[in-house]
């Protein structure tokens, strides 16, 4: 179940959901057929796949169900771009998403157009609330897959060994250190999790308490400087440090420094959207697993922070830093003082991603959207620069296996 | 690190020593130099080996660097028997321990003469505290071990047609049952973990304040009737009761029913440590995974416990139920009223395993012991029938995969 | 080492160069860029990939070395597009080929362009015996990929729910059936391999005596029908009539038909290049392994051909048959009397893939042509309907693994 | 089908049975209950399953169908210890042989006893011609087994990082330097395979006309002194000398030296039998697969023998070399002039594991002895320092997957 907790008007609605389909349009514009084609592995997506499953989301969950007279685009889609939801029958098996060549992309475009109108003219007609509802759902989980097509797409460029540029780089930035501070918060208890208005998934809440200790938190994430330290000191060749799962992960994969980073002519260079770069001594580090957030965080003596003193941080400051809307797809160093908690990358918590107390999906195939994900994944907060605005807040939980690296991920120290 | 609380006088310490040290041995006895050589799946170990290792154990951390003058037994065990200490150096690789042939049964039970005839000189002379609180860490670590051998070749035993008998069946239990109830605790801020002097493992420590909402449990564990009625309501094949990778697991590996059921001409039997029987239906259900005790408890409307819930409650009752002392292998039935939170069966949380706040391994081997573990695995709690009495408490803390059926393993529900 | 026997005028060359380098563009023009992009297996290439390492086939054998001031297109290819030469160094690993999305098709497709106009250059110059006879290996390299691109993308096709079609479908055949006849053969010593003028690849040769004993051939490759009474009987459930690897296979892979049969409501289907089928009666079986085509002989009580016999046989009849020139992508039945040994399906040999007597690879690159496979393959003879006519003979050995299916594979019988 | 073509007299199989029965278990006499038990890889077995699997083979075809009045040792016995007979029902997968702890090796020693006496009483009567030719077959099976005990534990012993010995050194030998030669063999039609009386097995049979070319073979196989020389000359690192398969093993393998060899402080040193030493450089070089051999044979601008050359040579010389009844399990030196075709090393052919001309195994389960295997393995001949010199003859065929190493298998240079 995904609660809409607020209420906002029609056209509003009607103008959100143009903006967050053109965005995603938009995204997918610098790529070829062929680049939208391809699956690089087995936890990532074609880019047609998610233009399809975006749309598929909306015909599924409001046009089908609650358009008088919708005309349905082509009832094979139902199979093809079901994600899954296991309610909703069989699916493409996942690792065969890639395989799928037809329908082609210019195909997708019109399932895509035949989708928005009928979209826009329901919401034109003076939409149901419990439509509003879902057409606000439904574009969070857009901006979702938004955030997926830039990081699935990432993945396989750097597969080609002609690392080709996603978008032209934009002009470099001065390199402007900004100095770690701590932040101290006082132990008690709180309370976390959504419980006013506004949009929220089913995961955030509801809102209650928890105990906390006194705790601190560092002032910005963990940056290349710091990741270029913990490898010279030989911070991936020390069992010392790491989860016992991750020392395996580490030696299984040859880890050596974080996804993406490549040692050309002695030096390290990272495969960024806009092309190969020296990793930016004072931008956050970022495509690190969780386990070598930890390890960092063992090295340096200190350690994550837990989902509940982010949020509790979190919600002191601003929605402020570097989004998908500032059009620059890798973390940029962040000048200025004070604690900076939003953007630039995900930052890896401690907690595992578990339901909160009375948590409990609702009925029907909605309710699969997030709780029964709740094994073997870790907590990220914040947002990164792949992620849109609008869609992040305190509250906000995203969550990966503590393996992955693909996504704009980092960490934040705590002790 | 291990904390050893509280101190106890030195013959004392020998009693314990030889206690623990004999029941090892009497628990390999009824097997085989074929049976003991053995290891059937990755995470399962050889009986052989549990007795080297047990024995390495006093050798490694007490032996070779406090006892003067100490011959070490033979130098190559260190490399054989070390289980995972990257601190000592290289080891056998996990899935090989059951290709060491040489040295044979009898060489390690010379092994661990050896080492006891050291240790009893040792504690002998009036060991010091040091000596002696590694003395009870040494003492619990192999009543780890003396429960995973009776797991380890259950699953050896079991994989075997002529479904062979470790030991004679003990007379049947007449089937009385119990009703299960509701136990009601008052929330707030409690503590939970081990404060006290006495015996702990690292990981139950420090003590500390959670929140903790009102909560119910059930007064006994989940039983065979219980889960019969699961399964035939199509448990095993309801996506909707599953976690997502609970429900991957139930596919890929065709569960239908707990680890070691078969069904023998249409009727279910249940291999057991004294053989094929039909399961009890007051007995506690065992050999469940955390995913189907989740899935059991989405299916029922209930919940699992959280730890700390599960810690709250069982601080209220005495240590009392079905160990490996009152010598039957297999959770029975258990008569009475009342809330009955230990022995029978381990059962399941909804409690990742993470670090309490503060927790920090020690430096050295012995920080390897529990800390770095602490990914991708869930908490159990309460002990079974083939745990040791003295080994178990309120605060004590078990860890296994989710996807973990060999040990005894079961729940209780929650509200 | 590949061997051009014969030699023709160069304005042949230019004109065969041309027509290949057609068909191939011709072969490629109903797919997609998307459908061109994709890699369905380990064993398959995507299309996109067949056109631009044949291109490259010609540009380093041939441009590079003896075209004076030939402008390489980009230096970049010679890494993507080499198959398997290790000679001229490292090369994208082979399962990676299908996401390697840029070039694009256009650029490809340039790349042939800008190739082609410096070969037609350099054959109208009036070219030396070398560069017509390599010109001569690169156009029938080229029809081997020509086949490839074939069977590849209907394997691709087939993973698709949609049952894609390739081409439109040709009209339907009157259904004739052809008596299987049985050809007899005297034994004794014969002569067998590539001896005359004329084309012919390195592994054809030298021709050599071998001993053969008397032997009959059946007419006819085995039909639809008589593989329909071959599954009626048990044939894919009995393992006495397998080789034990094969009856691994079959266990392992569920194969109870041949490849691209399905079962719809109760008939089954086989998926073609042109659409959703029944399998014609009189056609010939195709897509079936060697363990397979093994396994129907042992149950028909015959055996495979022997390559040897195969190709005495295959001497005494013109090279007539169904060929890709015809445009049918898809075995048809065949009237007729009397025996026919090419076109339609590749047919099984009971032969490893050996070298003849004398045999050796030469020097260079070219020399991994065709020696290095000599492992655990078996020779296939006498073409298919994705074949060219113009590429095959009755010395003409094709290999493949005993367990490939995605060939245009049948079998004649033989005793 | 197994064919015993000649006739014996009674007590000459009752002589033979005792014989070899005796030798099976003198063979694992130096071997402890637990290393009869462990199996090391799935292609190798424990020794207490070949003890009870060559017990079984009398048991199943002789005692079971031919003896009145007998009474079976155990039925479960006859699904445990089946191998591969698929007509003979099911039985415990072959990987999970080393996983069957009971029966212990003591009740295997009663089961060999049960059979010998029932086997010998059977004898004792006179048997039937049938009888012995079935005992004859079961001796040579039992033979077979003999050497995979021997080759099956070194490997499990060779994973044992204390390196144990089999049996105690034999005395070293003096180097003696053989120079190789070559012998000089004239083609046409030969005839090979086995025709005239004594024992064989069906795949020797029938005595069949080849052609041969005019063919020269090294008097001698390989030795270690030419292996270092391959070695030092970049033989592994060389991927134009390798079958395209073979380079793929020695790649993902990381061969780079045969099997058990090791380097130690900058030496070779070799894991044998009787304890590591360095290669002999005099004696054959062993434990190489095809592929190592086929790769030295194109080192060094020679080939390796076909099978009916290696017979036709083969026959003009005596069965003399070193075997099993020489008591030194690993190959010697040997000394002296002339061609020596026997003993010390299998040698690999370059001939595929194909029928003879009109093979056809026979009905019943003995037809799935050696038929069923004719695929993806290459003959071996000549008999290794394991085989028992009664075992061998010109005409015999053994076979392995060409990645195959465990056996003690050499090669002979051809040309």
């Amino acid at each position: 179940m995904i609660h809409a907790g607020g209420s906002t008007e029609a056209p509003q609605h009607a103008a959100q959901y143009r903006a967050v389909r053109d965005t995603t349009t938009a995204l997918a514009a610098p790529l070829s057929a062929e680049d939208q084609q391809v699956q690089s592995m087995l936890l990532a997506s074609p880019t047609k796949w998610h233009l399809a499953h975006t749309t598929w989301f909306f015909e599924t969950f409001i046009l089908r169900e609650r358009a008088a007279g919708y005309r349905v685009f082509d009832p094979h889609y139902h199979y093809l771009f079901n994600s899954y939801y296991e309610a909703l029958g069989e699916r493409v098996p996942r690792p065969d998403r890639g395989l799928i060549t037809r329908p082609g992309l210019d195909e997708i475009h019109r399932y895509r157009e035949h989708v928005d109108n009928a979209m826009e003219a329901l919401l034109a007609d003076g939409a149901s609330d419990r439509i509003q509802a879902l057409v606000e759902i439904g574009c969070h989980h857009e901006q979702q897959h938004q955030e997926l097509i830039l990081t699935d797409i990432k993945h396989v460029l750097s597969l080609n060994p002609l690392a080709p540029v996603y978008a032209p780089a934009p002009s470099p930035v001065a390199a402007t250190a900004t100095p770690n501070g701590w932040a101290s918060f006082t132990g008690g208890v709180h309370e976390i999790g959504h419980g006013g208005p506004g949009f929220h998934f089913d995961n955030e809440a509801p809102r209650h308490r928890v105990w906390v200790d006194d705790f601190r938190l560092a002032t910005r994430p963990v940056t290349n400087r710091d990741w270029l330290e913990f490898i010279a000191d030989g911070g991936y060749a020390t069992p010392s440090l790491w989860l016992s799962d991750g020392w395996q992960t580490v030696q299984a994969e040859k880890w050596e420094a974080p996804l993406y980073w490549r040692r050309l002519d002695g030096e390290w260079r990272e495969f960024t959207m806009h092309g190969l770069r020296a990793p930016h001594p004072d931008a956050p580090v970022c495509h690190v697993s969780h386990y070598e957030a930890d390890a960092f965080a063992q090295w340096a003596g200190k350690r994550l922070p837990r989902e509940a003193e982010w949020e509790i941080a979190a919600r002191s400051v601003a929605v402020d830093g570097q989004f998908l809307d500032d059009g620059i797809i890798h973390p940029l160093p962040r000048g200025g003082e004070g604690l900076r908690m939003f953007g630039g990358v995900w930052e890896w918590t401690q907690s595992p991603y578990t339901p909160y107390p009375s948590f409990r999906p609702a009925a029907g195939a909605l309710g699969e959207y997030n709780g029964k994900f709740m094994s073997n994944q870790m907590v990220l907060r914040g947002g990164s620069c792949a992620t849109p605005r609008s869609h992040i807040r305190a509250t906000y939980r995203n969550f990966f296996p503590p393996s992955a690296r693909w996504q704009f991920s980092g960490l934040r120290l705590a002790e």
